[in-house]
């Protein structure tokens, strides 16, 4: 790695001299979307997949995605070349940008939207011990639920409450009390000897790890209450930079049963 | 007016020159808080209150305020007079600052808050068209929905299908179809000849020009489903900045009935 540098509105740049404005509609409202994007040997892994699901997630915001998808990946790979990472974590942020007024929705407003790339290094695997949390519920109800939105808020509170539980991750219910996904994953759960994993219709992710595995392996896509997860006897959870075994939920411990799965397969 | 002029951490900037980091994680995870301040003859209006609701938000957050009510309202008072403006609409944001890793919560991250305020002129009064919105709804199961909380996606979505359908306001339902509030205020509504607002616990936004409408009128805080507010026969809409008038619900008028709460008197 040879400096801290990012690709923001196009260009390389040096991330100590890079900046948002203070009137960025990502920063003062969180309207806008994220990848996270798996580097492996400096390859961009499913790219694809983030761009599509990217531009889905602006259409809906009605944001414009001011590159096509050649040159987010020539920013990206720039990106990774510059700064010698191999095996990272890319991170794409798409806002609706400047704002000329102040306002939810001011009239009138062009917009200039922000898309900005950082990377780091890929996290390391870890063990998973997992909470399913009382704090606060994803709203499976709203469409932020369906694409990659700036608004965690609820991911964060499920985590800070795991933080303190002891825990490192939380899995959180929708608003009827079903299983929705982790804070940063989605969720496969071994129930009754089958696996299976919530519909987006119930507040998943669209994991893109998720839907590659369900093309995969036997999976049941359908509900799990909060009861049928508590039966579980094992827990898988995907995102787009690594799966991981949880180890223990809400301190019961877990097996280990992620190769029945093949998931680690996925990423190669 | 002379010069565009932000405070930031303490100290008054140039607003083309100020900016926050690209991993600020209000601008990357909607963490933060916010509120909108009125100014009126250079004196900001309610600010304890908003100070108040400011720090529960930050509680609820984990984010410390880096700054104590005194010295905010000294910036405050300072970017008003070096502004020039009189009446105003200042915003507060505070989010967990730059983050030193990646993530949505990493391990031993040290908390370096940031803490901005913008000020603009105070929008002029204008006659509401409001609807109900369809295409998304307010999680009142989150402890977000009792706060100012950055994460206003759903507001913006909201607030868009408003713009779509001819309006300029919409009013959000719950997770249980029942009113929550306007994407930018709060709802009051006259039914069967009692005036009534939703309580905190349906979702309506703490809302600051609220409580005090509700211990100076006669009002019930009660549950209002979506059959009852379109059931109104008058509307009215309070934020911090200013009340309004609902003229008309999904196209169907309504009456002027906001003297009879004498709601423009609050802001006096």
């Amino acid at each position: 790695v040879t400096e801290p540098l990012v690709w923001l509105n196009g260009s390389l740049a040096d991330a100590a001299h890079a900046h948002v404005a203070v009137n960025d509609r990502g920063f003062t409202l969180a309207d806008g979307v994220f990848e996270t994007v798996r580097a492996s040997a400096r390859q961009p892994l499913w790219l694809a997949d983030h761009l599509a699901r990217l531009r889905d997630g602006a259409a809906l915001l009605g944001i414009p995605v001011p590159f096509d998808d050649a040159a987010i990946e020539a920013g990206l790979r720039a990106l990774l070349a510059a700064t010698g990472f191999t095996d990272a974590a890319l991170r794409v942020t798409l806002t609706r940008g400047e704002a000329a007024q102040r306002g939810l929705w001011p009239p009138g407003e062009p917009v200039r939207p922000t898309l900005l790339a950082i990377v780091a290094a890929l996290p390391p695997a870890h063990p998973v011990r997992a909470i399913v949390a009382a704090s606060t519920c994803r709203n499976e109800r709203s469409p932020l639920a369906g694409i990659k939105s700036l608004n965690v808020g609820d991911h964060i509170l499920a985590r800070r409450e795991a933080h303190a539980r002891g825990a490192d991750e939380a899995i959180l219910l929708n608003t009827a009390g079903r299983t929705a996904c982790a804070s940063v994953a989605n969720v496969f759960a071994n129930i009754d000897g089958a696996w299976c994993t919530p519909p987006v219709s119930d507040g998943a992710l669209p994991g893109i790890a998720r839907l590659r595995l369900l093309r995969r392996a036997r999976i049941d896509e359908r509900s799990i209450s909060a009861a049928e997860l508590r039966r579980a006897v094992a827990i898988v959870t995907t995102n787009s930079l690594r799966c991981a075994s949880v180890v223990a939920l809400d301190g019961v411990p877990l097996a280990d049963l992620a190769s029945e799965l093949g998931v680690e397969a996925l990423y190669e």
